[in-house]
């Protein structure tokens, strides 16, 4: 569900293994009947030729497995959009970044297994049914309940499909280690109009960067889930080695789309609140966020 | 010295009630010679059509008072820009917001006495010679040290030039609840792209406001300077009956000069922190500014 950067690069990835998989695309399902889906990728380029696509939710028949590879934006819309696809067997995958995300969903799934995919990744859509794959791309699986199984499954799925795949066995723990890079990375890329390398290699770029990375640390620790010093160390060196990339957050806010504000500031900051710590930078970036993401609609 | 929005609205004021200015100019000397000065304002209008002109600092005379009206990025130029017009007498009068100012000249200009003017006031300069005065334009003097006399002997020759201005006896009180609007107002606004009204008229603004404010009385207490809570009530219900204008640090981003990072975010923040106290507030929008400052220009 969502044929964007995300979806279309998984998607074409397991469609170009052999696996069925249905396409629910919203804008570009013309463009993708016609003209078919077209990656771009390190991994190898590919070309979906007739890939068998959706435009209207209600007509994809039952499935296994539903991805979900929308902006967490549209999350309110989904109980009505996966209606129809999802018998009492299907798992739910949900390629997106935040906190709270499983949660969120659970009210209408039921007890469906549910699993965060967090995806490191550098992809964008260039056009319609058009993807550009730029780096990385490693996908980390983990289930919000007991369901190790039905992640397990999936990142075989996956890794047969040439994609890095694992599996984490707290989703908890996985997406506040991922916030440790989406939350400074994204906020100060629309904030400081800047590549994230651009950041790091700014003094006062770096402080702001260190002083939301520890902030998601202690975040992360007052909900019970210690993430290692190392582990922050980590994502700097790496990012600094990354090859220059617009964060979808970032080009989300050019193009006047709505950003992702609630997923990765909102609802950590939230949570810590709930345990009684106050996560003070994160709030400010999310607020300076959520008032930039209202005026700039 | 200077003629922009502060230099040329006080100047043309004293210059028209017959007061002997001199004005320092750089770029607009030439232009204010063959066409004067004129100055749009709700006080009246004014022309000065033969300002007496200087663009050369070191051919001032010496003067009884040095009136400093250049942005206080430009701080560091001043010893030697002043230099010839100092006589044994003279006072020098900084209308420059922020902290630090007199005690950053102190230095270099001995025991004269040092005056700090706080201009409440809504003016731009609009084109050479050519400044529009939009609303307020009050002057809050204060001297350094134990030279009320000075600070009271000005404030009567603005007075007699039409100007609205008042004496405090303790200048860092009054730089401090000066920086009260200026931290918010002027830092959100070129963070956010937005009016200080527009801030004010959002929660998540709103709420930005409120915590950089009380970062600010915060700040002040450390250095043993007490704001009481209902200034910041009227700074703010102040703000939202002013007409909309965009702050100076705003047009500064918007044009690519040099915004006033240092004084007005970088000295509060290292003044409370010798005393013990963390600005965390504003030693991130500090940071957020001296990043956009370094990177815009």
């Amino acid at each position: 569900v969502g044929v964007g950067a995300v979806g279309g690069l998984y998607g074409a990835r397991l469609a170009g293994a052999g696996y069925p998989v249905r396409f629910v695309a919203r804008s570009d399902a013309a463009h993708l009947r016609q003209h078919g889906l077209v990656l771009e990728s390190p991994w190898g380029d590919l070309q979906i030729g007739e890939p068998d696509v959706y435009d209207d939710p209600r007509q994809v028949p039952v499935s296994d497995i539903v991805i979900v590879a929308l902006k967490t934006t549209e999350n309110e819309r989904l109980p009505s959009l996966l209606g129809p696809m999802l018998g009492p067997q299907t798992s739910v995958v949900f390629l997106q970044n935040g906190l709270g995300i499983e949660e969120g969903q659970r009210g209408a799934l039921g007890d469906r297994a549910l699993l965060g995919g967090l995806c490191f990744v550098c992809s964008n859509k260039v056009g319609p049914g058009h993807v550009r794959h730029l780096d990385y791309g490693r996908v980390v699986l983990a289930a919000d309940r007991d369901r190790a199984e039905v992640a397990s499954a999936v990142a075989d799925d996956f890794t047969a499909a040439g994609i890095p795949a694992s599996v984490e066995d707290d989703l908890a723990l996985a997406r506040w280690k991922k916030l440790v890079w989406n939350v400074p990375f994204n906020g100060l890329s629309v904030v400081l109009d800047a590549l994230p390398q651009d950041v790091l290699a700014d003094p006062h770029g770096r402080s702001l960067v260190a002083e939301l990375m520890s902030d998601v640390q202690r975040g992360a620790l007052a909900c019970g889930k210690k993430i290692d010093d190392d582990f922050l160390t980590t994502m700097i060196d790496d990012t600094v080695a990354m090859r220059p990339y617009l964060t979808s957050m970032k080009l989300d806010f050019d193009s006047g789309r709505p950003m992702e504000v609630e997923a990765i500031f909102g609802n950590p900051v939230r949570a810590a609140r709930a345990e009684g710590v106050e996560l003070a930078a994160i709030d400010a970036l999310y607020r300076q966020l959520a008032y930039l993401d209202a005026h700039r609609r």
